[in-house]
């Protein structure tokens, strides 16, 4: 807005607010708005939850995920089977793999992949963490969900390496055809490895 | 998510987030995990707007509007004009019309319309105080901007009559096609109030 209709407080949220994903600068300001008429209902509570989140949120010092406690929940939850660990670029990865809930295991975040154009080596990730931990014993297997994209699938094999000396099982993500996609709308890639990983009817 | 996998500090957030307008619930998770890892840059900085958002909001006790000053922003801005009245049924048409930025004038916001069914009155909007503003003189014309439903029109009405007794110039907003809008996805209604008000091409 060019001129001002609105205190510098309203002005500064709707600033905030256009930065957050899923809203944008037009959206920001119907939300701002919304939080301001529901202030006792909803401004009030997410002031104090965010409030709430930036003093408690920390890196888990185990697996590199981000929660509140440390460790964190899912390194502390003791249902999951804790022989089976999915290593996970990010912890959005984290997220979607619990969303779709297939395995009931634990986890290690490395906070990226390595790019040596980037600058990104081995020590800039939690791969030495990685090592320790399966060396400490217990793990039998590794699973490694990095992304199939070059560095995934160059940082994948780095930590492949790394384990080779422990007696743990390194396995990857199948490759496929994604449920519900067209075969004419797939990369050669992609379609030649779901040939190569064909399962009996 | 039916299985924990943050601590309820992030829970509950990702449960605000899901109310805020243009955040579902799956948006909601994605933009909490980007707050938390923004956490110096983004989400600190948002909680402290909210929180002074929560502290300052008020509602305007000359023009009902909400702002972080009473009088508000609007009503204390010397270079609009005194002397014409836009009446809106809420905040966010006043916000609307400032986007417009059409004319730079003030405000007069009733919050809501009339409604005999959901038992809303005149005593239950900003009437009685328009008519003070109105009567103590050097307000020439009101723009009646209320939604073109029908409380709308009972509330224009309604107004309408009871500033009858004071020397001022009540309007409404014209009816007409929309700017880019195409005729046949037109009502009835508004073709012909469009046919009538029609001007010299
Ligand atoms: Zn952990
Ligand atoms: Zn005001």
């Amino acid at each position: 807005m060019s001129k001002r209709i609105a205190g510098p407080e309203i002005e500064r949220l709707i600033q905030l607010l256009a930065k957050v994903p899923g809203l944008g600068p037009r959206s920001a300001r119907r939300a701002a708005l919304h939080l301001i008429k529901k202030k006792d209902q909803l401004l009030s509570p997410l002031a104090l939850a965010m409030g709430e989140a930036v003093a408690k949120v920390r890196v888990c010092s185990c697996c590199g995920n981000v929660d509140t406690s440390d460790p964190c929940t899912i390194c502390t939850d003791p249902r999951r089977d804790p022989a089976t660990l999915i290593v996970v670029e990010d912890v959005s990865d984290l997220w979607a793999l619990e969303r779709a809930a297939a395995l009931n295991v634990r986890y290690h975040v490395l906070g990226g992949t390595l790019s040596p154009l980037d600058g990104i080596r081995p020590e800039d990730l939690n791969i030495t963490s990685l090592v320790s931990r399966v060396a400490e014993g217990g793990i039998s297997e590794v699973i490694l969900a990095v992304n199939a994209t070059v560095e995934g699938q160059t940082t994948a094999h780095y930590i492949t390496d790394q384990l080779s000396g422990l007696e743990v099982k390194v396995t990857r993500l199948a490759h496929g055809v994604p449920v519900g996609g067209e075969l004419d709308y797939l990369d050669e890639g992609t379609l030649t490895a779901a040939l190569k990983s064909r399962t009996v009817f």
